[in-house]
């Protein structure tokens, strides 16, 4: 790339990730956040039961990823909520989606373009804490590759990765499936995104920070905006994850329910409660479909 | 009030202010709280055939507003137990609870009279934490109003906002409940309470500290040493929230079978495990006829 | 013992205790750890469908004990990984075990010669983080006998005293025991362990540290190699426990099913899930023989 195409461009995502995301950004990751939330199946019977319980429910959807940051280097999870405007910016959205009158906020906001509008708008947020998150790490931890690419994870995880407790909240327990063994496509997307921001952190990714920030946030925006319209699980990383799996461990990853019979003749060993007949499907597949329906029901 | 009535009531709510917990109230405390945990179904089992793990639970009872403040606020959980004198007061009630010769001290403590006086300093420690609770908090974190409500909360509730995890160190998994969805009267009352104290700490409640602990503590004891006594579980609460909860979130608090069934025709996502046939009824209405009748009988 | 013979045995355990655990012996930890989750059911299958999931499972069994810590003292859960060549090198032995051609490594490392070196190896590392636990807790709670008798306890136990959690990162969930109802032997002996620190920290035990490292560490190689070589699971305290648990606690502890039925006559609140049918039977107990078998057949 000559310098004269760069130089713009390189200005182009200083400004980008300069960006200010409170409030407009993150009133869109609240939003979507709090979304999903409405779509659990019994979410809505539980603002009207408990909504204390609903509210704090939010809340880890909302701030689950400074939860868990916090919570990894020993600072006070309870730390962001101290930003009294967040709270109550995630707390009024949370309001509006489970009790505006006439469902409104709720009909406003999961109309397909605004959606996708926010989606992307989510994604940028992601990225960003990813990114913060890796700073933050290194400055507590000069050396400490894992401790930045952990932090950088749960940043962009957010929630899922708490997502048995958070369902346990609920009053709903499932055990045989969590975060970590079955990773949907945005953890997964945030780890390989950690390793990143860990590789460009320490010199060795030959790219500034503004610039993996920019790229890496066109790349996830691309991804969610077309797995949300077009209802689609294709992971983007199957045809990389295909090629490397079966060399490094014998087999596929968990995505591949096919590639998954084929070379597992050898380990069957089943003691533990047989996983979910598509192990392959995360989550975020098997539900979403479910709960947008339910959710449309229970308004 | 005129100020020569005020006069006396605020040294007496000074004095009461400025009454060492330590030890009579904290071994009231410690007494109710294993008292409760006797009652638990298999805690006397436990006890005969895992002592240890029967010294934790009454631990976690005993000290579990500490773990759980110093938890939120990134200090060691485990800060409190270099009190060695507590731990050792609280190690020795429940020594005298579960194994004392012909269960004496069960028998004497459990006498109705003497149970309401320990059951009314019980309320007086749970109030001076909630008030500590949210003073520390403010020192740590002078606007986050958040916080200090979160503090004092979990500092009046202590174990009850754990007790799925308390119930699981005793080998009991209920996921389908918990404290938050299903609240308790101490656990609601710490959360009202938490409330007041914090808005008297950022000067929004013009009233003493030491006036809210004293009003705040004849409230709690009132209503404590009552329900204690006649077995009842009408919450105080109830009037307020049945004017409030229609309004707010378009249904009243669990609370009210009755009006649940009203309110909520639309809302029937039961997809996760039906919740309890009365969900009104807290954990402490449903088991303590139950955990009194099975605690005699394993005497 | 006389001042001639005691000096070379003094030199010895100066000596001993200051050998250095990595790589040679923390090696050995991690190779005797991982094995140990090998033999989980469901461990193999893991690894070949979910590897991050197997991998950060293998994490916990080699560095649990200083997540545990650091949790009890508030300090970082994740610091331990900042030191990458402990990682690099727990990641390394994970993948050899799991994924060496024609399981080479495993069929090496599980033979019982060499695992019986590698089990007497583990066996200092345990030690050796016992003291260093009680040592740090001892620093930054100079009287805080209960802190420092649960941070040696939670180094010496490491990954059992998380077991459950471990299991559900697993998708597996058994509630109805866990490593505190239900001790196994290193968990105790890592309980008497602390204590015994603890009062040589405090001075209460006229020994040095490490003279009590070096007897401590040959009475638990001893046991150890030989529970592991005779697969037998006598616990070498159960004579002294059933001298002093029907005294103190008018019962034995749990590892005599027999007794347990003598004495338990009043106390049957069985209201929870049965207990296993031979609650004396530690996890490992349990489950070894089985694990090893099905390890076996998984390869």
């Amino acid at each position: 790339m000559d310098l004269a195409e760069a130089l713009p461009l390189g200005e182009l995502a200083a400004a980008f990730a300069a960006l200010p995301v409170f409030p407009l950004f993150d009133t869109a990751y609240f939003i979507i956040s709090v979304l999903y939330l409405k779509y659990e199946p019994g979410a809505v019977e539980m603002s009207r039961k408990s909504p204390f319980a609903s509210w704090l429910c939010a809340m880890l959807h909302c701030f689950g990823s400074y939860i868990l940051a916090d919570l990894l280097l020993g600072e006070a999870p309870i730390g962001y909520f101290s930003h009294n405007s967040s709270v109550i910016l995630a707390t009024a959205v949370w309001y509006l989606i489970f009790f505006c009158p006439m469902n409104l906020f709720y009909k406003c906001v999961s109309f397909l373009p605004v959606k996708l509008v926010f989606v992307a708008m989510k994604e940028v947020v992601r990225v960003r804490k990813i990114a913060a998150g890796v700073h933050h790490a290194h400055h507590l931890y000069h050396h400490g590759w894992f401790v930045m690419m952990a932090t950088g994870w749960v940043k962009g995880s957010g929630v899922a990765l708490m997502s048995n407790f958070e369902q346990l909240l609920r009053g709903v327990w499932k055990p045989e499936t969590n975060e970590i063994l079955h990773m949907s496509f945005p953890t997964k997307a945030s780890l390989y995104g950690t390793v990143l921001f860990t590789l460009q952190q320490t010199h060795w990714l030959p790219i500034s920070e503004a610039n993996l920030i920019f790229f890496f946030t066109m790349f996830m925006i691309v991804c969610k905006v077309f797995m949300t319209a077009t209802h689609s699980h294709a992971s983007p990383f199957a045809p990389l994850e295909n090629l490397l799996c079966p060399v490094l461990f014998g087999s596929v990853s968990s995505g591949h329910p096919g590639h998954h019979h084929e070379h597992h003749g050898a380990s069957h060993e089943v003691s533990h409660p047989p996983p979910p007949p598509l192990p392959a499907k995360s989550k975020e597949e098997l539900n979403e479909g479910t709960r947008k329906r339910k959710a449309k029901k229970a308004e």
